[in-house]
């Protein structure tokens, strides 16, 4: 069983773009039109997208969320952001039920600059959850989209959305989405920062002390953590926090990063226990390696080309990592490994 | 000869920071008062600080700047901006006229947010490197400190910097200063973001196409970039930019990072004709590494170990590189050689 724990649908069929332009011509007064997308369009996109790839690259389910960059929290206020997470949420559940075996559902979640999370955002996590079977969902600590406006993860402004997760027993994702400042671009430096930022803000708090099960995933191998670790456990020890290497276990990390040596240092550093499996494949950055010809996010054979690494090590990354992670999705997993 | 290029004057006497503090009192009509620090005070403040480390440490020569977070852009608009930081420079100048075999200014600029360089910028920088005798300067892409409202590195509203940085041979270190955005911490994310999103301004730009000799310098052994060496590629490569593996030959990184594996890591993926030895010491990250029982900014040992360094590296890493990256100092650094 190998689990990619980080795809989008980013192959989501025009319908769901068309709803998100009705958005700007609704502004000021948010509809929740309906949404004309076919379960053959559904069908299409992931066959010749992400099923393709998963089927060729030899993984077999993906948990899945809305497209991170046009998750667009920036844009609107709560009731657009609501509608548009909504409608996102509802076609990951749809691509779960056509294909039960490969997707397993992860939220978006309404989030706008300066709108607290019980107003809104703990509820769509709860729907996603019970009523349409999600087990995670993915966390924007800068819905300004680049302003950085928002308190940080460590302030009780957010408590709310961690008791649920809580309750819920599903992990936050901290991703970003797209900015609208001109200082970044979203897929490269924004990303990257955001990973930063998020992975700062929890580590500055008592998060983990509050809420002493919580969990949460660093995607892209991380941002800048792994290579800067030494910086961070430095900062840490000068702040008299947590020993960080306590607070870097109760972390997961994702293996959305994209070389050999990256994926090793990343594993060296971080360990095995701690990281999941994941491309992002058909993600930010969709472009052929020169030094491999083969795509980027094709990140699976670093992995099996590390030697040191033993079966137990692999069965933790390809699957019992995601499953700690991501405690509601054990279940489905094992329906899908007794052929139920 | 053991050039550390990377050094700020952090232990720099109160006087300076009593200067600072008038800066409130009297911020609607900004005064340059004179600055209470006497040569005897600079020269404990070395002795027991930096000078120290360097003799322990076994270094040579500091390109030294003011302290980056006292930096302050963020504070009190161009006048203050400008009286703050021409003290500073001024106190840089008397360590080098003190210490002039074991100190090379660097200049910190007079920016403030929405300010363009031709409005004080341009002008300290002549004054530093005509009058005081700097070799380069420190540039913030976020005076803000947080908020991320100037242009980015690639707009023309930075050119006359560029055409002055240009014209003088001096390069620009991308450095942030505090902020006092509390999503950030400032040596920690801020830090980090800064250096991320100082080289994807300038990757998503043509700077090097119209300044085709401009040089700049990523502190910090370059943030996030390294590690995420792939992730920008690919994106350079989507873009249909400059060849990436080009773009970064043009820009020097330092070794600022604090581990045996981040040091190789860095080595091995930017290339030792690129890489800048520097502690930043006395810097960001001040305590004791519990794994060498040295102070993480004691890094030159991880250089020194690395078997694969050939001596051409190492003179390079140690002198060529730095003397490439700002050759003004070329002249200074031959006659310490020489002895005179």
């Amino acid at each position: 069983m190998i689990i990619d724990a980080h795809g989008h649908y980013t192959t989501a069929p025009a319908g769901v773009q068309i709803f998100r332009a009705t958005q700007i011509a609704s502004m000021g007064a948010p509809v929740k039109h309906p949404v004309n997308v076919s379960d053959d369009q559904i069908r299409a996109s992931l066959e010749n997208g992400q099923l393709k790839l998963q089927n060729e690259r030899g993984t077999d389910v993906a948990f899945f969320s809305p497209r991170a960059s046009w998750m667009g929290h920036h844009f609107g206020g709560p009731l657009v952001s609501r509608y548009w997470t909504e409608v996102n949420n509802d076609v990951i559940k749809r691509v779960c039920d056509l294909y039960p075996d490969r997707f397993i559902g992860v939220c978006s979640l309404p989030q706008s600059p300066g709108v607290p999370p019980e107003k809104g955002v703990v509820q769509e996590l709860e729907r996603a959850v019970n009523d349409l079977g999600f087990v995670g969902c993915n966390l924007n600590p800068d819905p300004s989209g680049g302003y950085w406006t928002d308190p940080p993860l460590g302030d009780r402004y957010w408590y709310p959305l961690y008791e649920k997760m809580v309750e819920l027993d599903v992990p936050a994702m901290i991703h970003g989405s797209a900015t609208c400042n001109r200082a970044f671009t979203t897929t490269g430096s924004h990303y990257m920062n955001v990973d930063n930022t998020g992975f700062v803000q929890l580590l500055d708090s008592s998060v983990y002390k509050d809420f002493p099960t919580i969990k949460f995933v660093m995607p892209h191998g991380g941002g800048a953590i792994p290579y800067q670790y030494a910086r961070f456990k430095g900062l840490s020890i000068m702040a008299k926090r947590e020993p960080f290497d306590e607070f870097l276990s109760r972390m997961f990390f994702d293996t959305a990063i994209y070389s050999q040596a990256a994926m090793e240092y990343l594993l060296k550093t971080i360990g095995v226990d701690n990281v999941l499996f994941a491309s992002e494949m058909i993600g930010g950055v969709q472009a052929e390696d020169p030094l491999t010809g083969r795509q980027y996010d094709d990140n699976k054979p670093y992995l099996d080309a590390i030697e040191w690494l033993t079966d137990d090590d692999k069965s933790k990354l390809f699957r019992g990592n995601a499953l700690r992670a991501y405690p509601r999705a054990r279940a489905r997993i094992e329906r899908i490994e007794s052929g139920g």
